[in-house]
């Protein structure tokens, strides 16, 4: 401790707010260069490097051949693939003193796939596992929580080369099982959840979760057994009903009810239903004005229409939305669109079954000719063109899943403290969407909800995103052009996966969950060291007995840390022990007169006497038997 | 090998020139991604690998810590230290979606400055050494040679803190033993010679060069011991003479003589010497125009005065004007500059010594008072004030070291078809330097040069850099501020030095050292693999008995490649196994009947016949001992 390059902190950093983040700085194992970049300390590279080393062994496991890319790339298969477009902003870009594109790649489909191309040319050289484990970049709009979401980062990826779809299975099911033991052996237990596969395309797409309340995802998972994150979900609609015999919908006057609070209350206050059950939010359609960006730039304003009881969830929304960004409606938005009466927004009412109330009548008339929402072509009535003609790009208009045929709404009539009531979808109104999109599946998943798959209501949880799998299939392969012969001198497109653990993050998620108010508390596999030797009191036989010992448990094979200080009082010691969280402290201090010595392990907060001369001996044991046990774990 | 993703190639790639290259690709260790950027293959990921354990076993036996910073980092330091300018377009710079300026560190001085300045507050946290393996970014103008000049390669650098000059010391010369060992292990043999700093600043400076005649430097060394970069080494100039009595300067007519080598014709024909000596392009004082480019943009147009028997250094003069860049003056620049008349420029003529041939005097006098080179302040004459004011910026004219008062010279006298004759050194002419530079020791060093320490005549060689260490002293702890309390209180400036080695390049360069005209030959401790056993033939029996022989290899410690080819003749497997270049091969074949396998050994050419059972303990004893060897070289 008098050379490690080493500085605990008793104060958390200013900009911290999760665990791992607030201790790893004070414990000094990184430190921050720019926002969501951090530098290595000592500690932290050991603690990384152990961690790297099980990634390794199971990607080795199942035949995984380590390779090395650049982080520097050129621009050009990032275009063939389109995802020079697709990651927008998110993408760090830069240009050479020859003007020529280049990025920082965020992750390495496309020169994986050009990789194979140049060395395989038939179905022999195939299935084929490449992995690297190397510094990744990403411009995150938010960078925050320390290492779990930075803009440089240490991924695991991998990437998987099949001849046909059965192929990929079977390297997929290795690779879900190289995760699965690869996170055991961590000490992570993780869920497998169903996940969207965003900007990386392919079909089916597996998240490995670490679950902890201040995870970023948020998943969900059903009595059967049903587990996907939240932006995978997909709403169970209820079956469309008729709409013959229901009543027409009527304009009412619903002074000030801007929200769907006052709209609840305005309805059951001015239009009391004739049974006698209240209004509720559920009974109301919500519109709400987003806006889209497209990775071009292009900016679109659009209106989903959900339950008023839903919000609208803008993870699952940009999950949907992909490769657009979304971004709040504002004050230039609503400028551009006056058609959107804020507070009052509905459909385009369809045909004349509205019924006016008294002296509104005129008003509905009016604005459904030139100020409603949704007015693309199949859908559009003959008032919608007349919206366009005038010089203005009709809004497009997108229906939650449950909108559908033979449900009546309350909702705006888009005019000022005018609301409709009894609006039937099917009937009286319809999606006006886009590119052939009627539906978007973005409102807020709640507990309760039955899961797509019939096995239950769905409970909700929140976790870390350690590792994501894809089966990408044949997008990259089929725009760099990577085919091979088979069995029959037949060319075939190769298909492929993708497979990432997020080396940083899942440091991160261990010092997470191995801390207490103390400090952190490493699992002894990924330790920076095994035991911290700590010598209190001031009498030389002291330091001399710690360092004999420190000496000798290096001689037994393990990393040893070991407190020299002279001049540091025993409280600082043990705090600064307790904080750096090696497993086991073994302290030499005033027992060593009568020939003992402590050990005590934080995990288990015990603290057992030892004979000095047993003391190696039973130290290099309890180590031994805890790396053992992480090397085969119960569920691996 | 039938599992083992490598591609041999039978072709060298059409933009490789150096063996390095054109084996590490043809071997599948590496595929260029752009220019200067390679993906490392498993092979040469290997390799890689175990430079880099040496490497970091080195650092950590002279106390050194690793810790890791990242690639990306903000402009912010390096503005304070200067760097963000001195690095002109060397640098990869970008920026984030929020326009924050980010750069690709080219090395990392700045932040490991800061880095201690946060960590570290007394004398008593010194002395430090810190290092880090890590990718760094240049943008070279012209990467060249694979992985011997990259944008993108892999670089040990270390940084040590001390709290004074004698600490700074004691700190370069343990990293300078640190470097002999390591390159000694590596197996390669290194000069270590004097360099210059360029944009790193600071004092002392040494390069270790791998000498080959492929390297890009230049190197020279003397019989006294003398060893410099040709960039480093200091001109011996003659002493001064006494200017009195020395015959005037003539202009002369040397009509269509615009080279050294027409103008020594002219002067012989035309002018012979009284006393019969030829006149030699050394009695020449040649004018050389270049443009420089300030890191800023702006360009500057110089003149340098030098002997005409020397050429101008290319490499010399970038070192010597560093940070700007070197450029060829173009017909742009003389269109600027019309008193450069070219083939007959020379420096202005002070006062009223030369006497014009017959006819051409006062053509003379025209060209001193209008067109003359070097005009500033001090040493310019009246008439260069006049062609200032005229709108003209004056070229400044700087001098070769050799130019010392008392020499005569032949040089242009800045008129078509005119050259100068005896023209003086401090009485006829001067230099007109800038910003209080007058000397530019640029001239090209030859082979019998004098070593400025005066131990001999220099020799020259060609080497690889690489290893390059620097005394930077306080201009980083100065520019950033990082100070410590010294023993009695006071807050000091800390001192640093700053060390290189070349990771990849390290690795190029032992491909270079270590192939002949069929592949690689890697020595045994960086080898891929130790051994590589052949199995020759089609017998099932045979390639039983290689798969045993292989694996019991493995069970004894040893890296083991196996050819297991089934359909690959011997021919084509021995081929690719001495292109792959592991240091011994196994060959298991016909022999087998008669209970015999044999060894090859690649870097020996010997093949000797062995026991299949006594092979194990054989090939582990040979590979044992090689590697005990490298752990403790001769010099080391």
């Amino acid at each position: 401790m008098t050379e490690l390059f080493v500085k605990t902190l008793r104060e958390d950093p200013a900009d911290a707010e999760v665990a791992s983040h607030k201790l790893l700085v004070r414990a000094g194992y990184i430190r921050r260069q720019a926002p969501g970049i951090y530098a290595w300390l000592p500690l932290g590279l050991k603690v990384l490097a152990k961690i790297e080393a099980i990634v390794r062994q199971e990607q080795e496991r199942i035949g995984g051949q380590e390779v090395r890319f650049p982080g520097l790339l050129p621009a050009e298969p990032y275009q063939a693939s389109g995802r020079w477009r697709d990651y927008g902003p998110n993408m760090f870009r830069l240009r050479d003193r020859k003007q020529s594109d280049l990025l920082l790649a965020p992750t390495h489909e496309e020169v994986f796939t050009l990789l194979v191309k140049d060395m395989c040319s038939s179905y022999k050289d195939l299935p084929l596992m490449l992995y690297q484990v190397q510094t990744k970049y990403r411009d995150e709009a938010r960078p925050r929580a320390g290492l779990l979401r930075g803009r440089e980062f240490i991924m695991k990826d991998a990437y998987s080369f099949d001849a046909d779809d059965s192929g990929l299975d079977r390297s997929y099911d290795a690779q879900r099982q190289a995760y699965r033991r690869t996170f055991d052996r961590l000490g992570l237990d993780t869920v497998t959840v169903s996940a969207m596969s965003g900007a990386m395309g392919g079909s089916r797409s597996e998240e490995f979760l670490y679950p902890t309340p201040i995870g970023e995802d948020t998943y969900v998972r059903s009595p059967g057994g049903y587990a996907a994150n939240v932006e995978a979900v997909t709403t169970v609609a209820p079956p469309p009903g008729p709409v013959e015999g229901l009543p027409p919908a009527r304009v009412e006057p619903t002074p000030g009810a801007t929200t769907i609070e006052t709209l609840v209350d305005a309805a059951n206050r001015l239009q009391p239903r004739p049974d006698g059950r209240a209004w509720t939010a559920a009974d109301t359609l919500k519109n709400v004005v987003v806006a889209l960006v497209e990775p071009s730039g292009e900016r679109r304003v659009v209106v989903l229409g959900l339950p008023g009881d839903r919000e609208v969830d803008l993870a699952r929304l940009a999950a949907a939305v992909f490769p657009a960004e979304v971004e709040p409606a504002g004050d230039d938005d609503f400028a551009r669109h006056p058609e959107l009466v804020r507070g009052y927004i509905g459909p385009q009412i369809l045909g004349v079954n509205a019924v006016g109330a008294a002296g509104a009548a005129g008003a509905v008339g009016a604005v459904g000719a030139a100020g409603a929402v949704g007015v693309a072509g199949a859908v559009g009535a003959a008032g919608a063109v007349g919206v366009a003609g005038a010089g203005r790009v009709p809004v497009p208009y997108f229906l939650d899943p449950r909108i559908v045929a033979g449900t009546a709404w309350v909702t705006g009539a888009n005019a000022v403290d005018q609301h409709v009531f009894g609006l039937v979808a099917g009937r009286d109104f319809a999606a006006a969407g886009q590119d052939g999109q009627a539906v978007i599946d973005a409102a807020a998943v709640r507990a309760g909800d039955p899961a797509p798959d019939g096995s239950g209501p769905l409970e909700m949880a929140r976790g870390i995103e350690l590792g994501h799998i894809f089966q990408l299939g044949r997008k990259y392969a089929q725009a760099l052009d990577l085919k091979v012969l088979d069995q029959n001198g037949k060319l075939v497109t190769v298909t492929m996966g993708s497979y990432g653990i997020g080396v940083t993050r899942s440091l991160a998620a261990l010092a997470e969950k191995y801390h207490d108010d103390r400090g952190l508390i490493w699992p002894v596999h990924v330790a920076p060291a095994h035991v911290h030797v700590v010598a209190t009191g001031k009498e030389p036989g002291i330091f001399a007995a710690a360092a004999g010992l420190a000496a000798d448990l290096e001689e037994a094979g393990l990393d040893v840390l070991y407190d020299d200080r002279p001049r540091e009082s025993a409280g600082v010691k043990f705090a600064d022990a307790e904080l750096l969280g090696v497993p086991y402290i073994l302290v030499v201090g005033r027992g060593l007169a009568e020939g003992r010595v402590e050990l005590r392990d934080r995990q288990a907060a015990v603290a057992i006497e030892l004979p000095v001369d047993a003391a190696v001996a039973h130290v290099a044991a309890v180590v031994g038997a805890a790396l053992a046990e992480s090397e085969n774990p119960q569920s691996g």
